[in-house]
């Protein structure tokens, strides 16, 4: 177990020596960990070396000049300069939080950015100004469109965050995929097998084996197949690849760069670097923020409420299981696998980091 | 097969014939029967008789006085005054575009509405305005959450249009459960079983009894179960009620007022009506229009030449199965069931009006 506060030294320390300013390897630190904090340990520190790596390929610039190259009263299209979008996406969320308190929201489009790390992160920051925080991101291809064996788009994520009263804000921050890739590495770590209906073959059948993207297979969409609505999976995915890249001028669909430097970005890119998309509405804007906290939090208390399942030992509310997870944490510290272990010691020689 | 002409014709008396000015009937015939053309049967003249008990009932006001009731630059609460949501949403949808103009985009959530026909139809009426348009409404519970057996959401369904250059525009328009209701309908008038993950008993077993909502069964939020993220299903159909009815001041979850007259509303109504989100996003408030439809062109048919699985004829495009149905239905007719037919002479006779 490792207390938070030496994982977050650490980190920022790798940060700071590849070139980040401190404001910036401060905040990347924060946003790396957030996933650490709770539970979503695919995307945490287990990605450092990840971002290292491309940085060594020169594909993450570590001294960023973000820049808005559009605007209007509500919205803004940023251009991350191929910076962190550990870094990118928190300040463009900071964009649309400003745009928010002037005319009541604000959406921000971003370009020419890196991985972001988790979706809720961002969400999250307009809870604090009262506000419903939105985030999504395009990531490399890995999901077939339903009817497709072919890699096009990424797990595209979405994140919602409601602020309530007295219950803790209701924060949604899911994958557009039957499964995350996360959960999926996770298996391939333990040589487990996948349900059916997360994975297909590279000839489009159903599979249980966790390594079959190595063979050209591909993630399906939420609702893994056509009976059950993949469809509706497909086009989350595909809305959430359009608002983030399309929109910006970012990479789409199967021209999204990988996140591992080992494969080579697309030679015939249709826009720059990776691209999110981020919204903040003021609660304000529709009726007073005091009134909906209170509607929320007997919407939350109904919904906790509901007749439970046979089994199961209550109705969760999205947000409860990386809230609860954040808690046990903070005060217990965070595992890591031991190739974790070993790849975040290693990262601190190449700098003479002592991890 | 009814010509098109032939039902908007009747279907626009029947409006008329209760009160609706005429404005107000032609739009909410126009509405009501592009779920026809578009193939969604379940949301369209099939449902007419639907409307005109709720008025009998009393609780539809075929004469609202729809207004803002709160606003800001890029936002509006709007009370539909009990409206038919056929026509309160489109007028809403008008001030989220005038919106949008302004200061970009263009937010409305409305409370005291009814059900306001096909989402799809909203979304896109901002195409013709080089706009992105989004649409969302909740609805009489029929969903339980993940791990629950009790029906605390409606199918709330979430519908985005994104305008093309010379490809047709990307329209989707789906309901966050695994299935739509409208589904059920057909093969419950069938006598034939459901697939497996679409509903669970009152007892939260999985049934492919198409019957079981009546024996106090629910539908699954899109997923099915937790292994393939219904929880996903859940949030997503969770996000609809809130930005819909707890933002706007509408009844939200398990009080949202049920569609069938012959089910009285909850005694203890936690809002006014039921709520809609829609959203007007100007294509050019992120970058030049005709750039990004470019991209867009180039998006659609990149997804169109995705390896096809074997068996299967296309990669398809969110829209397309719509499309391609209205084109067949505007010029062979559009076919009804025999029980509608009956059910829509019924009406007919009712006001004096041939069918």
């Amino acid at each position: 177990m490792y207390p938070y506060r030496h994982l977050f030294d650490f980190t920022r320390e790798i940060f700071l020596n590849i070139g980040c300013p401190l404001d910036d390897a401060q905040l990347a630190t924060q946003v790396l960990l957030e996933a650490d904090l709770r539970g979503i340990d695919s995307h945490g520190v287990a990605r450092l070396s990840g971002y290292v790596r491309l940085w060594e390929a020169g594909r993450i610039n570590a001294k960023p000049s973000i820049s808005i190259v559009h605007e209007t009263p509500s919205t803004a299209t940023v251009d991350g300069d191929g910076g962190l979008g550990l870094v990118v996406a928190p300040r463009a969320m900071e964009i649309a939080i400003k745009k928010a308190e002037n005319v009541g929201t604000g959406w921000v489009s971003v370009r020419n950015s890196n991985h972001f790390g988790i979706a809720g992160y961002h969400a999250m920051q307009a809870l604090q100004h009262d506000m419903i925080g939105m985030a999504m991101t395009n990531a490399s291809p890995l999901v077939a469109p339903t009817h497709s064996t072919q890699r096009m788009l990424g797990t595209n994520p979405i994140a919602v965050a409601v602020p309530a009263n007295e219950q803790p804000p209701f924060v949604a921050d899911f994958a557009t995929a039957s499964a995350a890739n996360g959960k999926l590495e996770i298996l391939q770590r333990k040589h487990e097998k996948a349900p059916l209906g997360w994975i297909q073959t590279a000839q489009g059948e159903d599979t249980d084996n966790a390594d079959e993207l190595k063979q050209g297979g591909s993630l399906l969409p939420l609702g893994s197949d056509l009976t059950h609505g993949s469809h509706k999976g497909y086009a989350l995915g595909a809305i959430v690849d359009i608002f983030s890249a399309v929109l910006s001028g970012a990479n789409y669909g199967p021209w999204v760069p990988p996140f591992v430097s080992f494969l080579a970005p697309p030679a015939d890119p249709v826009g720059r670097g990776i691209g999110h998309f981020l919204g903040a509405m003021r609660i304000d804007a529709f009726r007073p923020a005091d009134e909906f906290k209170q509607h929320m939090d007997n919407w939350i208390t109904s919904f906790r409420k509901a007749d439970v399942k046979r089994g199961e030992e209550a109705v969760l509310i999205p947000g409860d299981p990386e809230r609860i997870m954040t808690a046990i944490r903070l005060q217990k510290g965070i595992p890591l696998l031991s190739p974790v272990e070993k790849d975040l010691a290693e990262v601190g020689r190449k700098f003479g980091v002592k991890f």
